[in-house]
């Protein structure tokens, strides 16, 4: 069960308002209630004692006896040259794609979206902000007999406009080549809120990405892909507010105005593709499956997988009893990462166009080969046993930044259906200067050629995508503070 | 040795012109010369006695000794629900991106390209127009221990304007995963053609895609790549020559005409995306490495690999003895297609704008499932002993197209390094009506749209960007015939 702070932290966030069209609930309030009619009781169990699930003879790799959903399996790096030149690690193979999907709604002119209250074993604080639909292709097949998963038919076969529709990939020190189709739908007919479902004005629910654990990955991967809408995105007016201010320094207008494609930018989009063509042909990195019971370094005991240092993750199983979800019980094997990641976007303003900091970045699982990820994105604790020049660059200035140019600052938590408390702090940094002229794996790019990007599968990783939906969160007029001492 | 065609079949082609800045000599003479200098023996030699390759004793996969280069491996295909529900097959394992690159040097404002004449072992007719630079990572990591590549250092280090930059796939049938980097960079200094170099103008190497296996697949498809030329593309002009025309109905003023980003479309880019992204996501492929000994049906005997019904293909092992190639000679094994494919795109006005009827075809080696292919591509004597509802849509009206609706229609071999005699008729076929109105893998996309999506990866096969240089070639006014009857 959610341990909701008490409404006072939230600075009133949660206090019911009248929306034109729409009548918003407090959301913590509705996501309590649900997560009391789907209590969710978790308990971590040995690998061996998993209902369902075996390890392979041979391999050790660990499997549903169905075939279907997914396996851990081994995966074995080399990349010469390196300062780690090279590592074996346990997997999580899911070759099938899934669709994450929102439902968009103007309501008098306002964008709401179709927001699902959902659980997952692996959430820290129970229920989150889901989108509309977050369906592995088993679960559309029925793999595991639970119920239908409610409005799939519009994303299968939409009918209205569709807004985003792109491919993506995830975690890809943890997925081998996952990818997910990322959707946005809009619909022009009425279409009800089942249960555990409301309509919720985009303005609004791009403020809760500041509440710690509250917006789920799914949500912020899917939010990212939506375009800047036509005529610009007031976010919902409210009978007794003022007009539009920020209190940022200007930052948030300048977020706004630097999604226009027609803002400039340091380097042409030509000149960006050129560049990560490059990294991507002349990274040397091979990652080749290997069975699991062959990765070195990792250990099997006390039902567990871990790494013989204590770092980087563990592979654990648990045991998962629902009141509300499709089916009522189950086990699986799980990710479970070793400390909080720090994920951050050290962002410039050139010539009054805001750019962020994109990092050429190597995961193993990744389709092709290298993504662009955020200026900074690693756990702090697994570099420190290493030298130095091992250590993610500007991790230091991220750790160190002054309060005051901290745009963006919240704990966000990762797919809860496979990994088990698995967080990232997430940080916007706005930064003067380059702290980093000429390096070849850094480059500067404006935001609205993130959103251009966004078009096309594989460009920004799963991190980026969050850190761009935040970016775009405070593109918002603020009304008032989300979080106190947050903003 | 090159059996070249008397010089009347290519109706003065060849004839020494002036041309400002530079001297056209004639390409066939020149092609021929250097394949005195550069002889290349190929001899047939069974798979046990190749030289520096060995069969894995475990799997069976077809290695080199230095474990670099490429493999043999297997490959288990699954398709629940079509026609053919599953097979196995040999595929070419080459994870190493290499570089495909031409050189672009404006003369007079005349673009010019430097041209190589290379021969490659599986070459039909011996050497063939290519890249300024057609490199593997084996090739400049100097693991065969053979010269330097010439110009390279000019795609890796680009000094001048890069014009194309983009990772593309290759025969996904025969490859598993392979990409290549297709690179223009235009250069303003003066770049001296080596020996076996030269610089020809752009029109005079796109006239050239119409003679039969001289233009090689690798310059087709940077080709393909490189965008619409800043003020138009005039290509040469002549002393003794008149203002452009086109003898073709108007065909390739239109094609001219829809090059240009603002001429409209059928569907926008957004749903076309949006299209692709649906069929990446719901085609139900599984393609899985398996053990070469173990692919089915599939039988090693006579010092070769052939399937048990004759078609598809024979994986073969040659001896290549070399003049003047890196080194002096090499063994390796190769893939030798059964029978001379069909690649073919219907093209229509659509208010005034050519499209092309693009296919979303599944190919087990893709990097994700699913690429844009021609409408028609397939060997036709591998369907003849399948029932019709097997065999490839449009295949019979391709087969049967007037002569008169041929606006393009050359055989044009593939890549010689590694595919022995593989030779596909290209075709362009207009038609007035739409022949699969509403059919769900197949999309109207304009030529412009075309060029859009090569800024990006793996949208468009390998044969349709062949095909796409094809059109880029039709829109250029005709000078003379290029090959009698052809056009």
């Amino acid at each position: 069960m959610r341990p909701l702070p008490p409404r006072d932290s939230f600075g009133g966030i949660g206090r019911p308002r009248r929306c034109e069209g729409c009548v918003i609930i407090d959301v913590h309030d509705w996501l309590r209630a649900v997560a009391g009619l789907t209590s969710m009781r978790v308990t971590r169990v040995p690998l061996e004692e998993l209902a369902g699930w075996r390890a392979d003879p041979a391999t050790g790799d660990l499997r549903h006896a169905s075939g279907g959903f997914f396996a851990v399996e081994g995966l074995d790096v080399r990349r010469p040259g390196w300062a780690v030149p090279g590592w074996s690690q346990p997997i999580i193979n899911q070759p099938e794609a899934g669709i994450l999907g929102i439902l968009l709604r103007r309501v008098d002119g306002v964008p709401h979206l179709l927001m699902q209250a959902k659980n997952e074993p692996g959430n820290p604080e129970g229920a989150q902000l889901s989108p509309t639909v977050q369906a592995t292709r088993s679960n559309y097949t029925r793999l595991h007999r639970g119920r239908a998963v409610p409005y799939l038919e519009l994303f299968r076969r939409p009918r209205g406009r569709v807004l985003a529709d792109v491919r993506q990939s995830e975690q890809g020190a943890w997925f081998y080549r996952k990818r997910n189709r990322n959707m946005v739908v809009e619909v022009r007919e009425d279409v009800e809120a089942a249960e555990g479902f409301r309509w919720l004005p985009l303005g609004r629910v791009r403020e809760l990405l500041s509440v710690p654990d509250l917006v789920n990955m799914d949500a912020r991967t899917v939010l990212a892909c939506l375009p800047d809408l036509d005529g610009g995105e007031p976010g919902p007016r409210w009978d007794d507010e003022p007009g539009p201010r920020w209190d940022d320094g200007g930052f948030g207008a300048a977020v706004a105005r630097s999604r226009d494609p027609r803002a400039g930018a340091r380097h042409g989009l030509p000149e960006l593709l050129s560049w990560l063509s490059g990294m991507r042909s002349t990274v040397d990195v091979h990652a080749r499956p290997v069975p699991l019971n062959q990765v070195r370094r990792w250990r099997r005991a006390d039902g567990r997988i871990a790494h013989e240092s204590g770092r980087f993750f563990e592979v654990i199983g648990v045991r998962v009893e629902a009141g509300g979800r499709e089916v009522t019980s189950w086990s699986q094997p799980m990710i479970a990462p070793v400390g909080t990641g720090v994920v951050a976007f050290l962002v410039r303003r050139i010539d009054g166009v805001v750019h962020a900091l994109a990092h050429a970045r190597v995961e193993p699982g990744y389709t092709d080969v290298v993504e662009l990820a955020p200026t900074v994105q690693c756990t702090p604790g697994n570099y420190d046993h290493l030298p130095p020049a091992a250590r993610p660059p500007l991790l230091a200035e991220v750790l160190a930044a002054p309060p005051g140019r901290v745009r963006f600052d919240t704990v966000l938590s990762e797919e809860g259906g496979r990994f088990y408390h698995a967080r990232n702090r997430y940080q916007v940094i706005e930064v003067d200067d380059d702290p980093l002229p000429g390096h070849p794996a850094f480059r500067w790019i404006a935001l609205h050629q993130l959103d251009e990007l966004l078009r096309h599968s594989y460009y920004l990783n799963v991190q980026a995508r969050t850190l761009n939906a935040c970016l775009h969160a405070l593109a918002q007029p603020v009304r008032e503070p989300v979080i106190a001492g947050v903003r």
